[in-house]
């Protein structure tokens, strides 16, 4: 009897310690105020079909040891795109948003912004003016509004103002408003020992201040764009780094496999996606051996969220481009294409 | 008899899955090559007195629910010098040595480089006026052997250059010449929850080639100097990467605190360090609130090792400088000092 007793005691030591070795032991701990799988089944939100089968056949076949496509636990890494894949982009960027907000504090800082341009436009209040200010005068607004100040200064403002700022749509938290079907996948992904990492056209120190809050991915799992950091001391002594107006890395486009090579270091073996911007790296994922998983999301569901680029014969769209060209792509390549109407239940945890 | 079969076997199930969540796990599956402790005991190779007690008391105040420094596990980041801290960077970096070594098929390659300098001095074999270079020259060598191959090509290369090329004085590959020690406190860092990054003045690119096998740390934990990635595709339209020579981020001196922030986005709470290009990251380290453990390695062994800066009154040196003004700010600060030679039993793990 005393050595039955023996073995399952070590083997439970065994596992506790190799817990105690997981990064995301964390999440564990917290209580992440995320949405949560509404049932335990997996994917619930999803509806029987081929994207859905697509993500669990991945998985699957990806996890089984006994599989010829089995992949090696360190190297299970999953890339989602956030805007437009994992939350509403529309009308504009969240992370745009926060800058239009934040104008009247930079203007308050430097009072000679007041009569510049595109600050006066802003200021005025004038929507349609602010809504056709040009892609100059809005790099403008962000280096204004996103660098200068100290990285703890920015990430306090940030956190402040997603506790209070609200969707026009749903007068919801912007942070409310991802997809619970994408949340699932993100969990799905992880439950099979995926690394899920955000790869994002949008600022890497933005996400980071809700990133393992909203979608349980921590700051170190956030790939976005990368701007200049200087180090520095305050008066008495103390380091403390600030936002540069130096463009490091655009994260978009060709920049988001440069991005991923630099803070990953290895080829995703799964991508999400949804637009132009995203066509690079789903290549990228797609361009090694064995089993690979490329995802888009196409927003053609103007009733509960929007509808835009070639879905429904829509013209292709500026922001956040679903374009037909990539509708191609994705055919030739074996893309899945995921329809927010049909393949979804439901698009928001509170729907 | 069947019941007790069955225990061990589910909780070995239970174990291999949790296991497969571990991104470290593949060191369990593969062959690591990394020396493992000699007995089971804790830092086994280090002498007992301040500086392992340095280690433990910080490990386990943080990791002790009970205690007010507890530091909740997603936090637990301790960061890594390389070059003098985890292996010999004397004579030169052995990164240096590479791109030295590859200079001849760099000129075969750009035959024109044959009768410029530096490349004429390299091919010409004279020790002396090689070791005489002036930075802007090993500058001009770096990029020729570190930059414009893909970085598939440029990855293979260094793997094959560490299987054979080795250190003059101990005629071992450079990958034996990691300090054991620092291995075990690598490792019990890890047995504490912590996530150990390497963050290296050397290149990101060709550190990682090595650090899974060697240091039991993936390529996403190393933070190294970086240099610009270009996507491209080949003929048949495959896409991949090629290293550009373009300077993204010197990650030394102030560019480690701010590669921490780009790769990390969080604050260490433990680095280890063995030079004034240190100097910040430790001090970055040291200014957040809580229990942090800063640590510089002293040369101080001409015997087993090297000993070079302020210890044995020997004068600053230029390369891995542990200058007497760091000495007399880890005093001030209240950073411990190793010695390798009072502080390690041992230097190597073949010791």
């Amino acid at each position: 009897m005393k050595s039955d007793d023996l073995l399952p005691k070590i083997d439970r030591r065994t596992l506790v310690s190799g817990l105690a070795l997981l990064p995301a032991a964390g999440s564990l701990l917290s209580t992440p105020v995320r949405a949560q799988n509404a049932s335990s089944a997996p994917l619930a939100s999803w509806t029987d079909g081929p994207a859905k089968q697509a993500i669990i056949d991945f998985v699957r076949t990806t996890t089984d040891r006994l599989s010829p496509e089995f992949v090696a636990p360190e190297d299970r890494i999953a890339c989602f795109d956030q805007d437009g894949t994992l939350w509403v982009e529309k009308p504009i960027y969240t992370q745009l948003v926060y800058c239009l907000d934040r104008v009247p504090a930079a203007v308050a800082q430097k009072p000679e912004l007041k009569n510049q341009e595109p600050f006066k436009t802003v200021m005025s209040g004038d929507k349609a003016a602010i809504a056709a200010l040009p892609l100059p005068a809005l790099e403008k607004i962000l280096t204004a509004t996103l660098t200068g100040m100290s990285v703890n200064t920015f990430e306090a403002d940030v956190a402040k103002w997603l506790h209070t700022a609200k969707h026009p749509r749903w007068d919801r938290l912007y942070t409310d408003l991802t997809y619970q079907p994408m949340q699932e996948a993100l969990q799905f992904m992880r439950d099979g020992g995926y690394k899920t990492y955000i790869v994002t056209g949008g600022g890497q120190d933005f996400v980071r201040v809700y990133a393992q809050r909203v979608y349980g991915i921590p700051p170190e799992q956030v790939v976005g764009t990368m701007g200049g950091i200087k180090f520095g001391y305050t008066k008495d002594g103390k380091p403390f780094l600030t936002k540069e107006p130096k463009l490091l890395l655009n994260d978009d486009n060709a920049g988001k496999p440069q991005g991923i090579h630099l803070m990953i270091g290895r080829q995703p073996r799964a991508a999400f996606g949804n637009s132009v911007g995203d066509r690079q790296m789903l290549e990228y994922t797609g361009a090694g051996g064995g089993a690979r998983l490329m995802m888009l999301v196409l927003h053609d569901d103007a009733q509960r969220e929007y509808a835009y680029g070639p879905a429904n014969g829509l013209p292709d769209s500026k922001v956040g481009a679903f374009t037909q060209a990539l509708y191609d792509e994705a055919r030739k390549d074996g893309w899945t294409v995921i329809s927010m109407k049909n393949d979804w239940k439901r698009i928001f945890a509170f729907d």
